[in-house]
This record gives C-alpha cells, sequence and structure tokens, in this order.
C-alpha cells in the first residue's frame, strides 16, 4: 500500500497582516510549514512529501531549508492561482501512489496518531477527513437575515483530508467550483462519500497572529 | 435605558473530567465565573447582575466569593435542569429592566467593548448577538452520510446575547424545545429577528482544560 502526502502552503500572508506568509512564521523557532512537514515524516519517514508553494516563495523556502539544515526529503511544486489548481498541480507531481493526503501546511501541530486515524478511516471507506464537534452555536446566513441551525447536525472538519488516489485524481478533472472547499468536497462533488475520522482540537489552523501563541502553548503540552 | 445581565454558569464539570465545575476553575489565579461577572461590572458599575448557579453549587460560591473578598455587586439565583429552566428562573429574579443581556458564565475574556457593542446592536434591532466567521471547513451530518456546506453561509455566535426585555420575556413562555440551543434561538422561535454584532475570537468558551490555557495565554495580551 503506497502512500503519499500533498502539503499546501498557498498562504501569502495577506490575512495576517504580514509580509510574511504565514506557513513561514516561526512556532518554537521554526517555520509552522517545517512542523506540519515533519509530523508526516514521524508517521512515516518513507512516504514521498511534496510541498507546493506560490512560485515567489519557493527561493525562501529553498534559503530557509538551507539555512535551518532542514533536512527532511521533499519536493517542492508551484502552486497555481487558486488551492484547486495548487492540488491540481501537485497530483502530476506525485509518485505512483495508492493513498493520497492533502494537508493544510498552517497545520504544524497535526499528531502522527491522527494522521494514523484518517488513513486507517480512508482505507476502510476510500475517503476520509478529520473532524471534531463545534462548540459555540452555529447561525446559518441567509438574504432575509440568519437563523438558528442545530450545531450537533454539523461538525468541523480539519486536515489531512486522505483519498484513494484514483479518486482524488477523477475529482480533480472537474472544472473549478466556488464550492470547492477543500478536497473532500472536491472528491464529494465527483460522487464519493467522505468518511469522517475523529479529528483534534490541537490541531488548529494558523490564521491569525493569536493563534501562533496558541500552538506554542499546546505544542508544549504535546512535547513535555 | 435601564440594562441588566444574567450570567448562566450551569455547568457540572463532567466534560472537563474534573470534580470542579468549569466556571469555578482558576483561571491566572481567580474563579473563571468572577472573571465574567468582573468584565460586566467593568462594562457598567451600575447594572445589576444576576448569577444562576446550579442550587448544589451555591454554597461553594458563596464560600469563594467571602474568601477571596470578590466585592461585586451580584444577586445568586438557583438554576434548573436545562440551561433553559435556568433563564427562565432567572428572569424572575431580575429588577425592572429594558435590556437584558445573557452570557455564559464560562466566557470569562468577554471584553467591554464587544459589551459595548452587541449592547449597541440591540438597541438598533432589539435582538443581538455577537458572531464570528468559521475559520475551518463545515460539514451537515445526516441520516445517509455528510456532505460539505460552505462556511461563509455560517458563522459562530457566542455570547452575550441581548434583548429587548419584552422579548425575552415573551420568548421563554413558550414550552421548552430541544432546539433552542441558546437565547437567540429561543428569541428567534418565538418571532423576532435577531441582528449580529461583531464578536471576538477571544472571546472563548471554556468547555476542555486545554481552553484554560489559552484563555490565560489571551489575558496575558489583553492586560500588559
Amino acid at each position: 500500500m503506497k502512500r503519499s502526502v500533498i502539503i499546501v502552503a498557498g498562504g501569502n500572508g495577506r490575512r495576517m497582516g504580514m509580509q510574511t506568509p504565514k506557513q513561514f512564521l516561526l512556532l518554537a523557532g521554526m517555520p509552522v510549514l517545517m512542523h506540519a512537514i515533519r509530523q508526516f515524516h514521524y508517521f512515516d519517514p518513507a512516504m514521498p512529501l511534496i510541498v507546493a508553494l506560490p512560485p515567489a516563495h519557493i527561493p525562501t523556502w529553498t534559503q530557509l531549508c538551507a539555512g535551518r539544515r532542514f533536512t527532511v526529503a521533499h519536493t517542492v511544486t508551484a502552486g497555481g492561482g487558486t488551492r484547486f489548481d495548487t492540488v491540481k498541480k501537485a497530483l502530476h507531481a506525485l509518485p505512483e501512489t495508492d493513498w493520497i493526503a492533502v494537508h493544510d501546511g498552517v497545520r504544524p501541530l497535526v499528531s502522527p496518531a491522527l494522521i494514523a486515524r484518517c488513513f486507517e478511516t480512508a482505507v476502510k471507506h476510500g475517503a476520509a477527513a478529520p473532524a471534531i464537534p463545534l462548540s459555540d452555536s452555529l447561525r446559518l446566513l441567509e438574504a432575509g437575515g440568519n437563523h438558528s441551525v442545530l450545531r450537533e447536525n454539523y461538525c468541523i472538519v480539519q486536515t489531512p483530508q486522505i483519498f484513494r488516489a484514483e479518486w482524488l485524481k477523477n475529482a480533480y478533472r472537474a472544472p473549478y467550483c466556488p464550492a470547492f472547499t477543500d478536497d473532500a468536497s472536491v472528491v464529494e462533488a465527483a460522487g464519493y462519500k467522505i468518511a469522517l475520522a475523529e479529528g483534534s482540537r490541537e490541531n488548529i489552523k494558523i490564521t491569525e497572529p493569536a493563534d501562533l501563541k496558541i500552538a506554542e502553548l499546546l505544542m508544549s503540552d504535546f512535547c513535555p
């Protein structure tokens, strides 16, 4: 059973109000993206790793890796204009594989145990995404206003999202659609079902400066 | 314009896997609930504060207040079996008021500025809840499986939720329904519209032990 992972690091840092793209920000002294890559390496050192970066950021990344002697082997691919295009291009860079994981490069705290759970669920069902319950109330926004919906009927999905390679490749043959918010939505649009694995609240996405501090705090619990 | 607030502290600590109910856990050396009360006091020292607690926890709370010389004046009411019953009972303990805020006792980081924004929106529209966008993807869970929904069409709602007193009291005359997940959903079921104010990601709800550490971290940013 051959497994590969695409780590998508397409952010340009605009949302963080910073010059540095969020995947390059330092978390406990190391760029966020290196943490994400390292977790997959811990899970399976033999698994091919593809890292998709905006073309403009590739030289910076190369320098960061050289300067820090980051030795986890990975292939860098140039991303496209959207996340959809980025993953589509990265699929071509993959070696022959049976299973493909797609992970957000700005989720540095993904644990090897979570990755293992998602692979197990994917192998059983063909496609898997880690999910966690909502702890706050949810409202649906509509043209005429907004209304309460039962949060128990929803879940939050994270990454890695893992797919039978054939399913993911088939799905990415479709034209882009704005409803594609993650890989699971692309695969689902192609007619496949997504199984849910148990996610983790610690597997946060770095979207704001405060998240870096929270991630550092959560890391100190992981690595005593 | 007379304003009051009901702070609901009904948790029994089961979800935290602890003996101590989460509203009594120490955050930066002070029980979570005291932080929440203090923020409303900072917002408006003259505003009547009702704190709804499970009857079994009232003696502990009284001791905590005495032991820590917590001098923010508040009225304690005994909660009911559900959050709905608890708020309903607390409504009877309120002095005459034009506007009622209802706040989760386990949201200790609510800022006076956020409370002010919610009151402004409520005064304009009759009912207001603070909302923030979702930063993760969302899935709808259904009998046959689950499917992707556009997270842009949803928002997360927090507290304080603030209502014209008459609206809230009318709404709480309805029989309990499982779709009542918060006060906004109760008021909405009575036919009133809920306006959204800008929430804050820092206004977190303490639901897990890790949240206490995150809250402490966020506090250190607030109070340099």
